[in-house]
């Protein structure tokens, strides 16, 4: 069964769930297989047809991946001249490779290429999120969804931010992870200032009541560069971000409550800055 | 050490792990205590301090709490006039009872209530929410905290919903599932001809691009009542709800992206409704 199936897709089927090609894929619940920790081997794993398209049209180049024949054919046309191999194997075998059960039937893994600086992402940008504190990669990867459907085009990590690239915080985001530029400051808060230098007005979104409302500010900076910061829920922002920000800006909320999901919130000014007008 | 600890609340303390004097906490994580499941034991639970707090605001009107001394410290004045007990343990002890470690240390239990109807949730309401389909309970709990947030007076369940006060939906609203007035229709979708009899338009969210933008839309709604539909993340709303509807309305995407999150897209047609004026 093994060999070229489909044209010039390389197609290789995993029979013994012990085979090591596909140790890229093995116990991707351990700690070792979070590209953030010291012991982390690194590599991107996507989740599922979706997310592995958006990995082969990413930065990020897939060197295998690792899925069942019914996925295989979804991602055919997709795989035809990606040039790299795809170990097909029942999702029995999956389960014993991976640790758990994947209903999404698909994986594949890149390495990393090098970090992209905040010049990089920088360049040609009008509307960038700057997240300080945001360490759950559920939220993390919210926020990518969500400056990717609402216009965002790029993310800056401050201090205290987790790993965009974890395989949940990718899976997340729905694959835009891979997709949106994002970059972490060299100093921080001190990076700010190079935002702003770059011309880019630097609002601080805030539960505070006596902040500008998002739509009052945002009616303002119609055609400017604006960098939206977002901290962590609970805490929020810390003082000293707030304080090299141009403006402190609330969302009004109803009478009795608090705050809103941190990637709630980032989306609510992302739509607001896009019906603005950048 | 059991007994009138705290003034007129009633705390006992919980040594043996099988003190059937806190079976309600029992095995949280076990099917039957899914109160939407016909095993179900139907018992609203609450975790955490300020979920705890909104219980005891609510009409589900706790008859015990099971927490740590710590919790109880943080919850004196909430329970002082409460009346109900607070069986105090250790987090181990707990962790016995619940199945496992419970990071919030404080857990409320409230019977269900006779539910409200649909016309009970509509007195007063200008702006509604409507669902169909979504019958995931990190959504449903997501769209009660920004419904909450956002102004939303009332939450009308259609065909396919999970139920609101599964545990993991009332954590996840924090706490708002028990304090934002909802109600299952009895006929679907025919009762949303009562809602635009009750003075209702009902607003259809889809992806479609050829649907109004939202800004459009509610701009033009000032003043009216207002019923947002939304639809579970994938297939989004039946053609049939769609029908009924009296405007197809879209967030407008970024190029190349599809969708956002259904309680992110609730949450920015909320935030559009009150920008606009409700």
């Amino acid at each position: 069964m093994s060999g070229k199936a489909f044209g010039a897709l390389d197609v290789i089927d995993i029979l013994d769930p012990a085979d090591t090609r596909v140790d890229d894929f093995r116990d991707l619940n351990s700690v070792d297989r979070r590209p953030d920790l010291p012991t982390g081997k690194g590599l991107v794993i996507a989740e599922g047809v979706l997310v592995a398209q958006r990995m082969l049209a990413s930065r990020f180049r897939p060197h295998a991946f690792f899925g069942t024949e019914r996925r295989l054919l979804e991602l055919a046309d997709d795989l035809a001249d990606a040039g790299v191999p795809y170990y097909r194997a029942s999702a029995e075998v999956m389960a014993e490779v991976v640790g758990f059960h994947l209903n999404r039937g698909v994986l594949g893994a890149a390495r990393r290429p090098p970090e992209l600086t905040v010049p990089d992402v920088l360049a040609g940008a009008r509307t960038i999120a700057v997240l300080e504190g945001v360490n759950d990669h559920e939220n993390l990867g919210s926020i990518f969804r969500n400056a990717a459907g609402l216009g965002v085009d790029a993310v800056i990590f401050g201090a205290g931010c987790a790993d965009p690239l974890y395989r949940r915080a990718v899976r997340v985001s729905m694959g835009h992870a891979l997709l949106v530029p994002f970059a972490g400051a060299q100093q921080w808060p001190q990076d700010l200032n190079s935002l702003r230098d770059n011309g880019f007005r630097l609002l601080a979104m805030t539960p505070n009541p006596a902040a500008q409302t998002l739509a009052d500010v945002m009616d303002g900076l119609a055609g400017q560069k604006v960098a939206v910061l977002v901290g962590a829920e609970g805490p929020g922002l810390t003082e000293t971000a707030m304080r090299a920000s141009d403006a402190r800006v609330r969302i009004p909320m109803a009478r009795g409550t608090d705050s809103l999901n941190v990637a709630t919130a980032a989306a609510l000014a992302f739509y607001e800055r896009a019906r603005s007008g950048d």
